[in-house]
């Protein structure tokens, strides 16, 4: 069977199966995508359903009929929130990317002793698009949820997640792998030939961590702190000093092996 | 104590404790870091070697006297190769230097089906001058070497590493994480106050790896398979559609996880 195309939609726009399609999605399909009448594509609400839909055509233009549910499941099995001090360049939006690649659930961009600056509202809109880039380009069901910056302080103290780790370059701290074995669940673990874990779906609910990275020189002993009062563990990512925007990755793909494979 | 500044040293330098200095190095030190006679730095010969080092002055300029070897250790437990597909763009830049950082100990730049294009030699040059950035930021001993490119077909023929994984987006593959943790032996796990592991020096000697990263798009069911035949096993990074640019930074940070945790 060939790859059938990819739409995200919104959830606004389906009702009673039928998803009304603006003018830029008809043209994609159509025009972009030379779909015709009958032909069928994937619909992605962003928030965990994809769809078989079927294009048809009225007097007013396109429209698309869903056809069945498509059971895919790319989401990490646990909530991951990644806190993340911004860089002085342009080198967070790859790490957005990044992320959102990996299954990171939401994203709070902090500034911190080292990294003052707040962005403007026009940056926080393209992260909130290229995590969206991301999730469909790596079929995600879910599309990252793009926080508005805080200070580290701000943020720290209103933290909600259950688990909570702050990545320090040096010094004697355990390993971020060591902590996530440590508290991953029975129910959480993946056997072979289970089917995928849902999300939020596990005895005993919603599992969520929070997981600090800071800026090109880390954070402060201050912040490290702050963040312990706020019963943040300080964690090592390995005897590799890493640079701001690889450790992020680094912190995420043990998540993911630790939640996919423990 | 304050951190010293790091200077990368060719070997060939070094005679009789006397470290001979070239012009933009003596420039380096003393105008820009603004090191005076007597001062120490730390030179780092990228062979895994690590001295604190003084400068001195004579009449013909500046030179340094190797005061003691200082070991530090950030290299992985265990040799491993990137086999990675050129990207169409510039992506290559910022494989080379995370996977640098990441701990890797060569890369092999391969052109494959759906990449054809042979990179000029400048390329080259500036991937190997970005390995010894990386390596000098992440404090790393070694400077990773970047081979010349060559054809998928003859890497996989001619490749001596031990143990060979082909990572494959789709399909029922194992995780490259169930891999590793079978195969690293008792002596390569890390222990708790154990000294950090020197590459090639435990019983039984080097263990190598090399891991094959597809470009976007994966490698072709033709290539998957002429890999095999060359004992490569093919492996999944999990559920998640990673791009070309993000995979090798995923299987390495599993690596360095798999070495120096279990």
């Amino acid at each position: 069977m060939a790859q059938l195309q990819r739409l995200a939609v919104n959830p606004a726009q389906i009702c009673d199966r039928k998803i009304d399609l603006t003018r830029e999605q008809q043209h994609y399909l159509n025009r972009v995508l030379r779909l015709q009448a009958g032909d069928r594509f994937i619909a992605m609400d962003g928030r965990g359903h994809w769809w078989s839909a079927v294009l048809e055509v009225r007097e007013t233009g396109l429209f698309a009929s869903i056809a069945e549910e498509i059971a895919v499941n790319r989401e990490l099995p646990v909530e991951v929130t990644l806190m993340a001090a911004l860089p002085k360049g342009n080198g967070f939006d790859e790490v957005v990317r990044q992320a959102a690649e990996l299954g990171v659930a939401s994203i709070v961009p902090v500034t911190s002793d080292r990294t003052l600056l707040k962005p403007s509202s026009q940056k926080v809109d393209r992260w909130k698009r290229i995590a969206a880039e991301a999730a469909e380009q790596s079929e995600r069901q879910f599309v990252p949820t793009i926080l508005e910056p805080v200070s580290f302080d701000l943020a720290v103290k209103d933290c909600g997640q259950k688990y909570r780790f702050i990545c320090v370059a040096r010094g004697p701290n355990r390993h971020l792998w060591d902590c996530l074995v440590g508290f991953v669940p029975p129910q959480f673990r993946a056997t072979t030939g289970a089917p995928p874990l849902q999300r939020g779906e596990q005895d005993g609910g919603e599992l969520s961590i929070v997981i600090a990275i800071g800026p090109e020189g880390g954070w402060t002993e201050g912040e490290v702190k702050r963040a312990i009062e706020f019963d943040f563990e300080p964690v090592s990512l390995g005897s590799r000093i890493l640079r701001a925007v690889t450790a992020p990755i680094v912190a995420l793909s043990l998540v993911g092996a630790a939640f996919e494979k423990c």
